[in-house]
């Protein structure tokens, strides 16, 4: 096992300013790209993140930290963010991404002490009994997934343009 | 074809911040993750990006705009990072990176002009004949391949940390 909360939350509280560095300012090419119908451009990505903040992460930790064993967490829909506006700025979504990760960091801190509460466990739709350990590892892993389908996402713009270097690119593969 | 000079600089000006913003003071548990032997660490991706900024782009790129057709492009040595010394720290490689990118991208706005220089070619060992639209193109997408990689490999550290929601995390796939 390689979990540890404080290098979670290391990752967990980059996230945020690494996304803000990679995608404000840039030109609706870049953040309007997708990987064909029915998937995620930049913005959408962001969108999913924000609701995650909202309504997965948290709620479900608080739900698992109960008295009462194995409780049922309470759903997640991963698609409620394709309907969310998308009227608003990129900029102004990782800034509202950044406020919710901030404060959810600081709800962690004072939730979780490591020694007494990464064993706690919830009763999970598909899964079953799952832990918070594994709840926390999940969300920082969730980020990593994110950061690299919106750069994923990026580059198959340049899929063809790249020409016979297609082959040495393992983003293409 | 979607290349555009402009919005591939947008990309190169961004992935030095961004990982700053990802990689400065993690702990060396995430910086010093691989994929198994032979595999790089998130210092070895920056120490491989470094070295493409010195004897990769720009050297090609200066070959192809000589006047002699098709010139042999100068060869690359993929490898060659993994000589360097990672004595120094990651904050440091960052910042040798973001200097040599700014270096770089100064050096590119002078050297093409859009309308002129890019169906320019140089003769590529392996591929044959190449058009600096495609090293352009190409130059922006090791920069995606790379974010992504780093992510990966931190991300597969807490590979079985995330218990069964790794099913769900397409990052281990």
């Amino acid at each position: 096992m390689n979990f540890n909360l404080e290098e979670s939350i290391e990752i967990l509280e980059r996230t945020p300013q690494t996304l803000e560095q990679l995608l404000t300012g840039l030109s609706d090419g870049w953040l309007q790209s997708n990987e064909g119908e029915g998937t995620w451009n930049a913005f959408e990505v962001v969108n999913h993140l924000i609701e995650c903040e909202k309504t997965n992460w948290m709620p479900r930790l608080e739900t698992m930290l109960q008295e009462r064993k194995n409780q049922h967490l309470p759903p997640f829909d991963r698609f409620a963010h394709l309907r969310l506006s998308t009227e608003v700025s990129i900029e102004e979504k990782l800034k509202e991404f950044k406020t919710l990760r901030t404060e959810n960091i600081t709800k962690l801190r004072k939730l979780i002490d490591p020694e007494l509460h990464l064993e706690q466990t919830g009763f999970h739709p598909a899964f079953g009994v799952v832990r918070v350990r594994e709840l926390l590892s999940t969300w920082t892993v969730h980020d990593f997934t994110h950061i690299a389908q919106i750069v994923r996402v990026m580059a198959k713009r340049y899929r063809t343009d790249v020409g016979p270097w297609k082959e040495y690119l393992s983003i293409f593969k």
